[in-house]
């Protein structure tokens, strides 16, 4: 911790080119030929071809005079293997250009792909901090959810399927050059993803916000991504207005330019091993730790409350005790009202698996920007709460 | 206008990497190493050399095992006279990285140089939006004062001597790839030009939240930078305490990020042509400018007043009348408090050149994305007011 803590002062931000606007998808093969590519490696999944969005992207790649691969084998949480042969097939067929179109599975496989076919070796040597060494082939990347953030972060989350835990992989590499937001895709979007989804752009910007390593330039971020969920995210899950459903993909793309350069905390430590070990869906993991661990943190982070509860719209006079419950109140209540779950039982995770859990999170490297501190048995007492 | 305004939906956003925190000047060595120079062309002007800030960066320079050559014959407005030498200097001694270290002047001096030495010809050849054609040479731009925001943007501002005139080039080539501010700095610089310079930034967050262009990427920062400057302009001015010039210079960064993406308005148009015949100060004018140039824009741009006053801190129930009168106040009463002139008369306009003030602002490129339209009448009315 001391490390991070010191230099709280000094701040680096970073972000790739961002362009946002409905009907953009159309653009991507004007993207992929501006970064010098002949060749797409094209990376989405089954769920989009059958909406229609791959054709659309494929008719934009052949109308720039592209030629490409398209690539699915991916399923939810990817895994290293996916990867794996995913550099094979690009290797196989010469291209020169990647492109991820989905959510945070179909994106971060881009990024593992993207990753091995400019350093070699396998996926899990990458795993942690500032393994990357050769840059990686020029990434465009075009989120089709509203929560992973992954097209703006320098984060790729892959499935180690041995250890079955997934790895964190961090690097400023990973970030793409072009991050292409339609908030069109989402109207296909199926009801439970744009709830898992959005509550995983919530724990971003939360996270975030509390994050050791948080500056004003990603404060800023973090709380209009708050301000956008808890303006939309109710009316988007219930009635799916085009508006609303836009401020959920602009929402997701605050809490990623926030979270990518202040990292988060022990929501994400623990939903990577519970990801990992369940295959379980990552937005209703956070969904349900975030509660708790905001319990956990609000006592250290008395500082930045007013500021958040401000941020959230309250209009109190901003006293720590008042802005502290309001948070907890306004994030438990937007979770009651989308119906996410609340208990880890519910979603598979088995009590004797708790202890090696926590073991596994305090080695994630998003417990290093955690507010507070937590040991091992900290840790399983939050798991124990949110069971 | 038509095509700016039809184009609201879709956003772009762009910052260089940035770095920002106190000491940090020590880094430029190895941010110019790491893009792969190795004969550093060094801009800065005397002022800084005097106040020893010259000698550390040339030392980081040394340390990180790069030779320089050291260019200061620019003056404040810089001329392209002073580009072109700067230019010629830059390939006799061969060299391969751009630093530039300083206000407004020495940071758009290097970019100007860095125009000429990858694109040949003329600066004027580059007047107007994208114009550049091949990249730039590698740049890492330092700010030394708390207002310019020349450090992130896609502007460069340089004076025609022939036509005694300012123009401005845009593009995005002209945003450096390294953004390094060490606050520090601030501490050596006179208070005059801590007052101009943050009444620029003012400036430019104003008018990047009121342009046709803003986004809600580009909002949140000009909402930050203008609370910053509430919260500690006139501290700074008065105590000079080390927090709140810091203040000033974080505000300066969010300001810049948000203008570079979401461009300008009347103030800077107007600025521009009374900048280029008196060689004036530019903070200066801009001080004089915005009361009278936000009384134009405040009746077309009404919806966005209830969140700009909330921005400022006004904790009322956001009526736009009242949101309006507030944002009006809250600039004058910060201008006065800090002594900021008020008539362009003080500072040597004469009324004479009214009118063909006016025609020159009626081709600047800031006048594009005014939120509310003016005729060459309209600038004359502004011009009169705030003679």
């Amino acid at each position: 911790m001391d490390n991070v803590t010191s230099n709280l002062q000094h701040c680096k931000f970073e972000v790739p080119e961002i362009i946002f606007g409905r009907g953009l998808l159309s653009q991507i093969g004007s993207c992929a030929r501006r970064l010098g590519g002949h060749k797409v490696f094209l990376v989405s999944d089954q769920g989009l071809f059958h909406a229609g969005w791959v054709d659309k992207v494929m008719h934009s790649l052949m109308e720039a005079g592209l030629s490409f691969i398209y690539y699915d084998q991916i399923t939810c949480n990817p895994k290293d293997v996916e990867i794996e042969e995913g550099a094979r097939e690009y290797f196989r067929h010469g291209a020169d250009v990647i492109v991820g179109l989905g959510g945070g599975s179909a994106m971060d496989a881009a990024k593992g792909i993207a990753i091995l076919v400019s350093n070699g070796g396998r996926i899990r040597d990458y795993k942690g901090p500032d393994k990357i060494i050769r840059p990686l082939p020029p990434l465009v990347l075009c989120p089709t959810t509203c929560g992973t953030g992954s097209d703006v972060s320098q984060f790729a989350v892959i499935s180690d399927t041995e250890l079955r835990c997934k790895m964190t992989i961090m690097s400023r590499c990973v970030a793409p050059d072009i991050s292409l937001t339609d908030p069109d895709t989402l109207e296909t979007l199926p009801d439970e993803f744009v709830c898992t989804t959005a509550t995983d752009a919530l724990s971003h910007a939360m996270e975030a916000f509390f994050s050791v390593a948080s500056t004003s330039l990603t404060d800023v971020h973090a709380i209009k991504a708050m301000r956008l969920l808890t303006k939309s995210l109710v009316n988007a899950v219930r009635e799916r207005t085009p508006d609303d459903l836009e401020n959920l993909s602009r929402a997701s793309l605050h809490a990623g330019m926030a979270f990518s350069n202040s990292l988060l905390g022990i929501v994400h430590a623990l939903a990577h091993p519970i990801g990992g070990l369940y295959d379980a869906n990552h937005g209703s993991v956070n969904a349900i730790l975030l509660p708790e661990v905001l319990r956990y943190d609000i006592p250290v982070v008395t500082e930045k409350l007013p500021e958040l509860a401000w941020g959230l719209g309250h209009t109190g006079k901003g006293e720590t005790s008042s802005s502290g419950e309001m948070v907890q109140d306004t994030v438990e209540t937007l979770l009651d009202a989308i119906g996410a779950p609340r208990s880890l039982r519910s979603i598979g995770v088995v009590r004797e698996d708790i202890p090696d859990l926590a073991r596994k999170a305090l080695k994630d490297v998003c417990i290093v920007t955690s507010p507070r501190e937590a040991d091992e048995q900290d840790l399983i007492r939050i798991l124990e709460k949110a069971f």
